[in-house]
C-alpha cells in the first residue's frame, strides 16, 4: 500500500520548528511495509491545503496529516480533509462533554471555538489525545484512509505509538517486532560496506542504518503476526550482523553506551569516579542523566587548570612541567589520583586538545588521553579526532565509555 | 517572488535522517521577501522526482533541492531538473580539473561516476563545496530559478551562507539584517502575548519566536540596502522589545546564556568554580563548551552522592541529617565550600531532585535549590520545575546561569 506524510503548519514552512514528526511517522511507515513516495508541508491557507489534499488522496492509500487541528480559524485540517472525502464534521456529544470536563478541571471558560475540537465526522475514529486537548483522527472513504495527528511531538509521539500503530497492523495485517543494534568504533560507510550484500537483498526483517555523532545505530525490523515470531525472524539476522561486525556492536536492545556502563556498574556492584579535563564534565553528565546512578557514581572532578589537576587530583608538578597536561603521563596520574581519593573501583580521566587553539606537533588539536584505573592497573589511549571543538568532547566522551565498557566485559 | 524547497532523498522518505536543510532554508528565505508555500521531500525515482520537479517550476519562481548531486546512477536531482528547463548537462573542463586535484591529493582514484559531479549545463552558475566533493549549482531559465544544494547540512549550510544568500540579496534587491534576541525567564506564549500587536503588525523588520528548552529566541530581521540601514531599522524595534519584556531578554547578539556569563567573567576577570549534584556536570560542560574557559573556570565537582557533598565540599554531615541533601542549607554550604576550597571569586551549586523518584511532600521531584556564593555573600534560589529528568537538569543548569548572570550584571 502506498502511504504518504502531509505536515500543515506555517511554522513549519518559515522554518520555526524543525519536521521531526514527518521522521517519526516515516520511519514506522516503511517496516510496516507501507511504501512512501512523498512528504509535503504546506502552510494554513484553505486553497493551497485543499490542492495538496487533493493530490494525496489522489496518489496514495493512506495519507497521514499532521498539524492544524486546534481550536483556532487557522485550523483548517480537519475540514478540509473532511470535504475532500465527501464526509462533513459535526460535534460529537461525547467529545464535547470530554472537552468542557477538561477545561472545568484546570479552571478555564469553554469557548464556542472549542466546539471546533470536538467535532468531527460521524464515522471517524476518535484518537484520545493524552498530553493536549486537540484528539486525533481516522477517516475513511472509498478505500483511501486519512489520519489526522496533531502537530507538537509530545503529543503526536505517543498517539501515533499508542493509537495509530494498531490501527496500522491490523491495516497491513502484520506487527513490527523492532530491534536496535548500536555500534561503535566504526563508520556508518564501513558498516554499510560490510553489510552491502545485507542491506541490498533486504526482505523481512529489513535492516536500516541510522547514524548519530560518532555512533551507528542499525534498526533491525519485522514484519511478523506476533512477537515469537518476530523474535524468529530478528534473531538470526542479529546473529549474522554480530558475526560480521564483532564486539563493535555494543548493544542489541538499544542502550546507549552510558546506559550500557550504568548497567554492568550496577549489576557488578561496583563503582565509578570521573576526572575530566577536555570533556569537562560531559562524562559525569551523562551518567547522571540516568537514574538511579548515586549507586555507582561516587564523583566527578573536572579539573581543566593545571592547578586544579595538581591540586585536586595529585597530578605531579613534574610531569605537568615534562610532559605537559595533555599526555600519557597526566591522564594515568589523574586516573589513579581520581580512583584513590574517592575510593572507587575504576576511574576514567581525559586530558586532551579540544580546539581550536592549542595543540603540538606530536599532539596537534583532536589528540584525546584517556585513561581507566582500576585496582592495580591503569590504561591508557591516545586517540586522533578531527573537527569541531564540541565534536571533539562529544566522541572523547564516547571513547571514554567504549573503554570501560570493554574492561567491564572482560 | 514566490519559491518552494525540494528535498530529493530516500534517507528523508524514510526518516533515517531529519530534515534540517529545509528548516535552514526556509529561515533564510523568508525574511527576504520570498513567500515559500510548499515543502516537498521525494526519493530518488526519476519518474516521481520529474513530476515534482515540473509541479515545482510551474508554480513557484525559485524552487531550492537539496540532495541528489552525489556520483552515483541514483544522484538524479541534477539531470531531472536541468531537462526540466530545457537545458543539458555536460562535463564542465575547470570542474573536472578540480575534482582530479581533489581525489589526486588524497590518494583516490578518479573514476568516471566523478565526472558526473563535474558535470553542469554551460549557463549554470557552480557553487563550490568546501566541505565535499559535490558542488552546488544555480540554473535558470525562463524567468525560473533552479538552485541544486547537496543534501549534508555540513556542506549545505556553508554553501548557502556564502554562496546562496549573496545571490538570493542580489535577486530580491535586499540584504538581511539579522540579530538573535535571547529570553530566558518567561514562555513563548506569554512571551508573544506581550508582542501580540508588534508580531501582528510586522512588516519590516519582521520578528520570529523559536523555543529551545526552557527558552525563547526572537529573531529580529530587516531587509534593508546596507547594515548601516538593517541596523536602523532594527535597534527601535529591538528598544521596544526589550522595553516590554525588560531584564529577561539577555542577549541582543545571539549569545547563550553560558556565553553571556563566560564573557562577563573574563571581561571582568573573575574566577568560577562549580558544585553540581542534579545538574551533575551540566554546568561544568557547558562551560567546557566555550573556548578559553580555562580564563574564569577553577573547576567543578559533580557531588551526586552524600559521602561527596561532604568529603569534597565539606558539606556537615548534621545538615545532611537535619535537612537532607535537597534542601537550602545543603545548597548553600555546597556554594561555599567549593569557593572556599577552590579560591574561586564565584562558585554555583546545585542540588534537587530530578526525578524520576525520590522527593518529599515539601520538596517533590522537580526541586532544586542554587546557591551562588561570592566574597562575603551567598545567596538561595529554590524552584520548582516539571517535565523529565532530563528536562529538569537542563533548566536547573539555566537558571543558574542566569542567576550568575544577574550577579555579574549588578
Amino acid at each position: 500500500m502506498v502511504a504518504e506524510i502531509v505536515s500543515v503548519g506555517t511554522e513549519l514552512l518559515m522554518g520555526q520548528v524543525v519536521n521531526t514528526d514527518a521522521q517519526f511517522i516515516a520511519q514506522r511507515l516503511a517496516p510496516l511495509g507501507f511504501q512512501v513516495f512523498y512528504h509535503t508541508t504546506v502552510g494554513d491557507n484553505v486553497k493551497r491545503l485543499t490542492s495538496v489534499v487533493h493530490q494525496a488522496v489522489e496518489r496514495s492509500d493512506v495519507v497521514v496529516f499532521t498539524g492544524g487541528l486546534g481550536p483556532t480559524d487557522d485550523d483548517l485540517t480537519k475540514e478540509t480533509v473532511a470535504a475532500a472525502l465527501g464526509l462533513t464534521v459535526e460535534p460529537i456529544p461525547e467529545e464535547v462533554e470530554r472537552l468542557e470536563r477538561y477545561f472545568a478541571a484546570r479552571g478555564y471558560s469553554f469557548t464556542p471555538n472549542n466546539l471546533k475540537q470536538a467535532s468531527f465526522p460521524k464515522s471517524a475514529v476518535i484518537l484520545p489525545n493524552e498530553f493536549g486537548t486537540a484528539p486525533g483522527c481516522i477517516m475513511s472513504a472509498e478505500d483511501k484512509t486519512a489520519i489526522l495527528l496533531p502537530g507538537p511531538p509530545r503529543e503526536l509521539f505517543p498517539m501515533f505509538q499508542n493509537h495509530v500503530m494498531p490501527y496500522l497492523e491490523r491495516m497491513s495485517g502484520s506487527k513490527l517486532y523492532t530491534r536496535e543494534l548500536r555500534i561503535f568504533g566504526k563508520g556508518e560507510s564501513s558498516v554499510t560496506y560490510e553489510l552491502k550484500d545485507i542491506i541490498e537483498h533486504q526482505t523481512n526483517p529489513t535492516v536500516a542504518p541510522y547514524v548519530k555523532t560518532g555512533e551507528v545505530t542499525l534498526r533491525v525490523t519485522a514484519l511478523c503476526q506476533s512477537e515469537a515470531e518476530g523474535e524468529a525472524l530478528a534473531l538470526p539476522m542479529i546473529g549474522e550482523i554480530i558475526g560480521r561486525l564483532g564486539d563493535i556492536v555494543y548493544s542489541t536492545v538499544g542502550e546507549s553506551l552510558p546506559e550500557t556502563c550504568a548497567r554492568m556498574l550496577t549489576d557488578d556492584s561496583v563503582t565509578l569516579a570521573v576526572a575530566e579535563s577536555c570533556t569537562g564534565g560531559l562524562i559525569a553528565s551523562e551518567l547522571v542523566a540516568i537514574p538511579g546512578c548515586s549507586k555507582f557514581l561516587l564523583e566527578g572532578c573536572v579539573a581543566y587548570s593545571d592547578e586544579a589537576k595538581a591540586r585536586r587530583l595529585g597530578v605531579r608538578q613534574e610531569t605537568l612541567e615534562q610532559f605537559g597536561a595533555v599526555s600519557e603521563q597526566c591522564a594515568k596520574e589523574m586516573a589513579e589520583g581520581m580512583r584513590r581519593s574517592s575510593g572507587a573501583n575504576y576511574a576514567l580521566a581525559t586530558t586532551g586538545f579540544a580546539g581550536p587553539d592549542g595543540g603540538t606537533e606530536q599532539d596537534p588539536v583532536g589528540t584525546v588521553y584517556i585513561a581507566l584505573a582500576c585496582e592495580g592497573s591503569v590504561v591508557v589511549k591516545r586517540i586522533q579526532l578531527h573537527g569541531e571543538r564540541a565534536r571533539i568532547r562529544e566522541i572523547a566522551t564516547l571513547h571514554a565509555f567504549d573503554m570501560l565498557r570493554r574492561k567491564l566485559c572482560l
